[in-house]
């Protein structure tokens, strides 16, 4: 069956192009997902599966496609939300929804996967176990689409998800991947200082937040510098001190705002602790009120080492052209909600080379130059064939 | 000529507070004040003095009072710019002025400087010496009128300026005095930090400016702690930490700006020589530039132990009904312009209590509720007699 | 009487040299002054008195004098300990008492004293009222002799305290005084931070405790600059971070100790109050234990202005050509047990001008060089003794 | 010739057990291995190879062994230095020289080699290329004696250098390895900050060095949270901070002492500008003087990837039933100076597992109790012919 797959993908990698110029041309915003949702159901219109639409939070969709023959239930999951960004290139299928651009190869992924469903559905007698292909809606936006559709229960029972991104510091045919925790989870932080006002000139009649909130400020560094292992990943920013003011008036209140970056949830754990014990301390030390606002959102993704392991093996010992290499990539700290799959079911989430042809250096995911090189698509679609046939 | 001086006085208190209320209805701002300057360039037409108007950088207005005796040349000052205040009192003279008022008691010290003025010239042949009297625009926005004025060289070869101020804790009768230094010089400072911006998982691409902002605020609290003679006052208050941002994005820049406080030009001198140090020691050490913006406004007043000593000898030994008290009042760290007369010559500055009648609390300089007993426009008139008399 | 009595001061004027130079020769350290003490009880001895020995928590001795006529109680206080200080003079009556000097004046202070308590003695007939003479131990260590004095009751009753010390900057003749809060109040504070040791590479498992302290330090810096009315005089100093230890071990505790200097004792409750806040926020922000030591000694000295008025008024009426002049002192750094006797009795602390004759740069008090003009003695007898006959 | 070799290794169990025992009872300090390195060259003695001592700046011994067949030139380190500790085990073989003991296997990674030259030397005519014995000195205290082994020149033209150390986590018959940078570099450093002493009272007389030490330790946790790559591994620890003094006298110097470590030389260099920029920085923020003593001593230890897969895969493909697992090793925070000859010689050092069977938790390097499994020498012996025969 696989080579019989395999065959089908490349007679079909100009369609995985068309539908990914379409979306391209058509990008929508995080939760706003409506139209895209639509030419993804319309694309499953009489095919022999299962559709389930408006899944978790918004417009995910889980088609469930039946396999003829035993085996595990895997989850493929492709997300297709766009970014509120500019599009700058000059290709002919622009973004016509101005502000909006598929600037993170959403509509590559989705592409990709339509077609690779569209495959399995019509060699399903064929196909061992179960596939629930996973579209999903809000990506890029906190609190996401995955979280929901995983407390959902819709995806309860499967052995194993997968997903790509595409990946534009490699070229097309080179895949990615990285074991154990790969990217970075996430936290929001907002912590409100309330002093007292007064005049400048009578430090004495007043309690001055910006004081505080440079006493929180220095503190916090502390918590990389002396609580973190050394050998583990956190960051601590504060992106925002609002403290504006009259020159001569003492500040009666501050508003912090912070982002925080792990790579395990022990780490995530951690900083919460010490952030909060911190914001404890300098109420105590000043006499300011704190009030802190911590909000985790996506958690660090753990790619499941065993399932990682079949992964790698699988491509290592595919014989498909297009699969060109395999390489292990470091962590990033960026973050992504594929995390939320991984932290329920055994997860692998890899890369797929995407640098377009003959760029020395490709404008980075969410920039507004962002292009690829639309061999990708296959690339994908055969590498997650390998994977499928694999389990 | 004392007695004949007093007795005018006496009777024209109705003509004070007519003019004082006439002046509260129709305020103006600093530098902005053509119409109250031609009220008082009108009310000398026709007398027999020298008359200067738009003295220094606005609407300044010089008196010369020719005595037919000899004798000291000395300076009688009074301010005539009100504020950017919205009036919320019931008095029936009101300001006509929408979003300007008398909050200060300019109007009062002007009222009553007029009608001195006059009685002098009428008395101005058996007047020993010279009189100057400085009807000063602008006290209230730097730079404000006094620099500009002393600048001007007009008042050149006087011996003593004397200026009071309404105050409204103590009640009218009393006159306050503090010799040395009295009021407080103060400077406005801006500091610009620049980093480097980026995105904050990536602190070692990017130069947080926050950090270094942070840094500099808690550095600059060790000039007071440790820098200062502890017996010298000395106030510095960063009333505005200007970091508004993303929360994950790293800051590039920040903007502080600060206001300073100090009662002698010595802790002023030690106070900038600091914080110039301080930006310095912030740009070496966080590898950002620091532009710092560092303009001293008006110096610290200081008041001649000698012809304070002379104000209030003349004022204790006075035998008019409406003195009825001399007090020693501490220093306050509020600022004067009134400061640059005292810089160049030697001056005295003094207080005249204005507290309402009958109120426990008066409401304070610059309180939209601000009002005076207008009783004190005699107590005024009269103390600066006693002292042009005695000089 | 007062004319007989200056009589008798100057034709003691050697003898009181004779008894200062003696007891300089024999100095006595702070609680061992028993050879000190039995010389003083010896004066006295078959002397028309009531003697107190032993009082409060040393070798203090209160003589009384009862006057013959109806009057105010007063004590006339002066201290008789001695420094842990190696003489560096020339003087002939050089201390014999090796590493032990009188630099700080207080030998003079008795001389003079027990010379004009037994002119007193000798006049008491005609003597208005009780004068308790206060030779009091133990002025330089706290907790010092006049707190035990003082809380032994036996000056119950008394209307006023006076006591003098002599000043190297002013000249012999000149006598100095301030009224209100005259030398500073101080505190012993000892902060040990307990943190976890740990290797140097592995900051995670320790709690560094070094970083906490240095936090302590900066926060502590608010205090003056934050807290104070910048009017106020406070200092806070941290004297010693003991922090030794091996350059690649997580150092697991400090140690900080400190100095705090007040004029009032709104001050001194502030800064306490302040620095007890921060070792409390330091313990919650850092996670490591604070102990602190907070130990207030001698209190701020408060001259009561009346008492002090009533004693300006009599040395500047006193037509005594010793006493050349009367000049108002500033408020000093300094502490003096004497502060314990003005917070329960109305009392008056003033200087006697000692600066050697001939010397542009006195060595100050405390100083092993220190030394006075002996011709202060005669002074600050009839300063005293203009006190006494005033009241 | 490996399966001879294997079976000679066999033989000699018994013998690496004694000599590492008698090494055991007679350790020697660094740079004072005298008798140790006598006892290494007596072995030698005899025998068909050439033997240089006292290479180095010690008691360095190299042997060199010249294979009878072509082939690469490799080296073979053991370390054979004791640490300042007094042993507290209850072994037959303890320590005889008081206070000093083998407490970190380099008496049984000498007692491996000895042998295993041995062997090779009478194999040696089967042999292919040269091998370089390196028996070296003073590992424990920098700057080790591997440094000035290699700047010998002693070592040039070896194709690779592999050296191994024993390990307590992990039992005998597991070796452990990791590629790329695998054990940190460190740095001493030294800062003495001068400011100027004073009274405690009078702050601005003085320069207070505690303020400017504490405001570098809060500076300088910046580095490792600001400055680094958040996956980059870095330690900045003072362990010291030397500031004990009088409690109410301002301090005029502190002195601070601290520990860097890092995985790579590239974190290194950030580490040491920003630390220079930083007491530079102090230095005109508070106008001390700051002197740094910046003194990296190890760097870190680089496993050449290639020379380290060609380690792992003979380990894996062993047949060796003493090789009983080969795993793989996070990075370690601990230094090693074969980081000397690794980062100028491809190099491979690796771990064989020793933990004493029976025991749970076993002691660490560096404890008075650390015993080791002596299974563990043939372990080490066989993993290093693999090594040797591949090569």
């Amino acid at each position: 069956m696989k080579q019989q797959l395999m065959k089908m993908l490349e007679q079909r990698k100009d369609e995985m192009i068309q539908i990914r110029r379409y979306l391209h041309e058509y990008p929508e915003l995080s939760f706003q997902e409506e139209k895209t949702a639509q030419y993804i159901a319309d694309f499953y219109k009489g095919k022999d599966v299962e559709i389930q639409t408006n899944v978790g939070n918004g417009y995910g969709i889980i088609v469930t496609i039946e396999g003829g023959k035993p085996g595990r239930t895997i989850g493929l999951r492709a997300d297709f939300d766009a970014l509120p960004i500019h599009e700058e290139t000059d290709v002919p299928f622009k973004s016509k929804n101005e502000g909006v651009m598929h600037a993170c190869g959403h509509d590559a992924h989705t592409a990709y996967l339509l077609v690779l469903a569209d495959c399995l559905i019509k060699l399903k007698a064929e196909l061992a176990g179960t596939i629930k292909v996973i579209h999903q809606h809000a990506e890029e936006v906190p609190p996401g689409g995955a979280k929901s559709i995983v407390e959902s229960g819709v995806l309860d029972g499967v052995d194993a998800v997968y997903g790509i991104h595409l990946f534009p510091t490699n070229p097309a045919g080179d895949v990615g991947y990285h074991s154990g925790y790969s990217m970075a989870g996430r936290t929001y932080f907002k912590l409100r200082i309330q002093g007292v006002g007064g005049h400048g000139s009578s430090p004495h009649m007043a309690n001055d937040a910006i004081v505080a909130g440079a006493h929180f400020v220095t503190s916090i560094q502390t918590v990389v510098s002396r609580r973190l292992n050394p050998f583990d990943m956190g960051v601590i920013t504060i992106g925002s001190f609002d403290g504006k003011g009259q020159f001569n008036v003492i500040k009666d209140s501050v508003e912090l705002e912070g982002d925080v970056r792990y790579m395990t949830t022990e780490v995530q754990e951690l900083i919460s602790k010490e952030i909060h014990r911190i914001a404890k301390g300098i109420e105590e030390e000043f006499g300011v009120k704190c009030e802190l606002d911590y909000v985790p959102d996506y958690p660090p993704l753990f790619n499941d080492p065993e399932i990682t392991a079949e992964v790698v093996a699988a491509l290592q010992s595919s014989t498909e052209p297009e699969i060109k290499s395999v390489t292990e990539f470091p962590m990033f700290s960026g973050s992504e909600d594929f995390a939320y799959y991984a932290a329920k079911y055994p997860s692998c989430f890899f890369y797929i080379g995407s640098k377009p042809k003959g760029v020395e250096k490709p404008y980075f995911n969410h920039h507004p130059k962002w292009e690829i090189d639309e061999d990708a698509l296959l690339v994908a679609a055969k590498a997650v064939a390998e994977v499928v046939c694999r389990g």
